[in-house]
């Protein structure tokens, strides 16, 4: 046989892989468990009669271009309509502006290979995504985590870490950040702060890659719209490449999100598509486009809003009564977790084992560090489960904690 | 305004475009222009009503995982049709064999990052899928060009041009080929042939990239199944990795296609496409899964195979009664392409632009061949044109050559 190590690149070898997918992976393939890894959206709340209708006409067989190849940049009239949406985010952008991507997976893959060399410093928060970590990783890049507060990223943390960076002789390209119900910790960067970091990445000469999936899924009780408006909203120098998502507003099924950048490397990003994937779905953009243009998204976001905001509730409370003052996360005011500091000596990796054990499982926390701590704090989604399964989940993970 | 040069890392600041996306864009911007340029499938073709049905019934909201995320490695009944539907080609592979890729064109990307080093070489075919070529150069691979006559790629040259490689120190990682109804030429690779590649991959230690999205295009007047017998069919040594597509079968626009590879490259191929997607489109998936076990795939393929042959006839006619024998090319048994030279004193380059004055395009033969020659050819795609359109391009085609 043959042997294949040889065959490899670097990338090849030194391929990161995501905690969640994993996650998901053992999920599939115990049907009893109550998972709270993924950070999946209720399908319950997918507009599945609207979405029949509109796929209906779609494939009524009048426009062949509902299933032919399309443009790389993204079907026209969707990305039309993206940039007629973003006004209500504080953003403008023109066509010109923005590329559909297959996921934002996609647009945090190809800003890594179009921005980062083998080397570069990506500066993330602590903790920060995994398909984040792992984008940036495949690149190659260093990365170099800088910590939270209750109010987000921290300032000086952040500048300490590019001052660090900066002399050892590295070069900082970009900082990583979810302003709004970060992954994994649900925490909303304060306003204050967004001023400050563009301010700082304008002294600093450094992008802004700014992740934007849960920014409409804020809870009305302790949130408002104003509280999510995007940093690229006050971005003055062109310093923020913005992406977000229709996976958690409409479906992920359709796998189709976007980026605003400017133009310039737009059309980099564009380019490095062409060669990965040729273009988005087509059907699904289409799907979408017409989700959004007929109101379909826009109607239902104040039940999005209001079912997590619900489940929220339902979970803390839950976690209340099954563990007192033992477990603690702080309040997210939006998205769909619940960031959770264990007691002292539980270790995330063992309690995760006993949690599977017992029937219910969540991502470990150490997998969002880059610096190799957190393990003492878990991941746990209330997004999907119903909620017999929130409170049986909760109960589970209790015994879990013994 | 910031400065974005000085951002871009080496891949961002040397990306590959391809040829063939530009013309898709010149395409999109001039109503009237008949296009022989991309190859896309016939829509009239697309089963419109099957899949209207189908999708409905995904999308009844019984199945909630229709628009969830899905596993990385693809919908696992999908997988299994494929497995099942690949004996047919002579290919014996079990799902974990398999990995679903958003088209081609991402298994391309896939398993250029994961195998190729800056510097490693790739053999591919003079010419050869422009696409293939964007890949490779976009992870910095050096591309090496080995000839082709009739019967495909020459393996003389092919030796030749792995001993000069392997003489000037490089290692020789892959051979890119596409043994039916090549893209550009239309030609179908021998049977000696094939046996003769896998012989001298084994003795030379490269693997084989074997992409084949037109195998089951074969016309019935020329050649037959037993032909187009994929090369990974005889691959006794795990030397090849085989990609295949549902874009010209079913339809371009689900993003739906597949790798078969030895399963520790697939493992490293899925967890590259982790970071890259995530996964592909799960609606998409289910549609194609659908339309396989439904048998609807199976049903077009004689009409498909039908169309193709009688536009490939049409177009013949029209041009040899056009251009007499002033422009030739090698008699395609299968696939979308018609593959022209050009006669003497004629640039491939020059003649598009009188050709888009005339209001007719194609891809400039000189985009497909990695050493800069080629300008004496072009390639016409007579694939999606109705009939008379065709003819009317052909015309134009006339008026353009003068």
């Amino acid at each position: 046989m043959t042997s294949y190590d040889s065959f490899l690149s670097s990338t090849g070898r030194n391929l990161a892989e995501s905690a969640i997918r994993r996650m998901g992976t053992v999920v599939a393939e115990r049907r009893d468990l109550v998972s709270f890894a993924p950070g999946y959206p209720d399908p319950a709340l997918f507009p599945w009669r609207e979405l029949q209708e509109i796929a209906a006409s779609l494939l009524d067989g009048s426009d062949a271009g509902v299933l032919q190849y399309g443009p790389t940049r993204g079907y026209r009239p969707l990305l039309e309509s993206i940039a007629q949406l973003l006004p209500e985010r504080g953003i403008t952008a023109a066509v010109d502006d923005l590329l559909i991507t297959s996921g934002s997976q996609q647009g945090l893959d190809l800003i890594a290979r179009v921005l980062v060399d083998p080397g570069d410093v990506v500066l993330v928060e602590l903790p920060t995504f995994t398909g984040g970590i792992a984008a940036f990783r495949n690149a190659r890049a260093e990365l170099a985590g800088v910590a939270q507060d209750d109010d987000g990223l921290s300032l000086d943390a952040l500048d300490e870490v590019w001052r660090r960076q900066h002399g050892q002789g590295k070069r900082v390209k970009l900082l990583y950040i979810i302003p709004n119900f970060q992954n994994p910790t649900g925490r909303l960067l304060s306003r204050a702060r967004r001023l400050a970091v563009l301010d700082w990445a304008e002294r600093r000469d450094v992008l802004i890659l700014e992740d934007d999936p849960y920014g409409s899924l804020y809870f009305e009780d302790v949130a408002s719209q104003a509280d999510t408006r995007p940093l690229r909203a006050d971005d003055r120098h062109g310093r923020v490449l913005y992406l977000s998502s229709f996976s958690k507003t409409l479906a992920p099924g359709f796998r189709v999100a976007w980026m605003v950048a400017p133009r310039q490397l737009i059309d980099r990003f564009e380019t490095a598509k062409q060669s990965t994937d040729l273009t988005s779905g087509i059907l699904d953009q289409r799907i979408v486009h017409a989700a959004l243009t007929r109101g379909v998204i826009d109607a239902i976001a104040p039940a999005l809003r209001a079912t997590y905001q619900r489940k929220r509730t339902l979970m803390e409370q839950a976690m209340r009564a099954a563990f007192g003052a033992r477990l603690t996360w702080p309040a997210p005011k939006g998205g769909f977790f619940l960031w959770v500091t264990l007691p002292d000596g539980q270790r995330d990796t063992e309690l995760l084992t006993r949690a599977v054990a017992h029937g219910v499982v969540f991502v470990v926390g150490s997998a969002f560090f880059v610096d190799g701590s957190g393990h003492d704090t878990i991941r746990l989604s209330f997004s999907a489960p119903p909620d017999d399964r929130i409170i049986e989940g909760v109960t589970r993970l209790a015994a879990a904690l013994g």
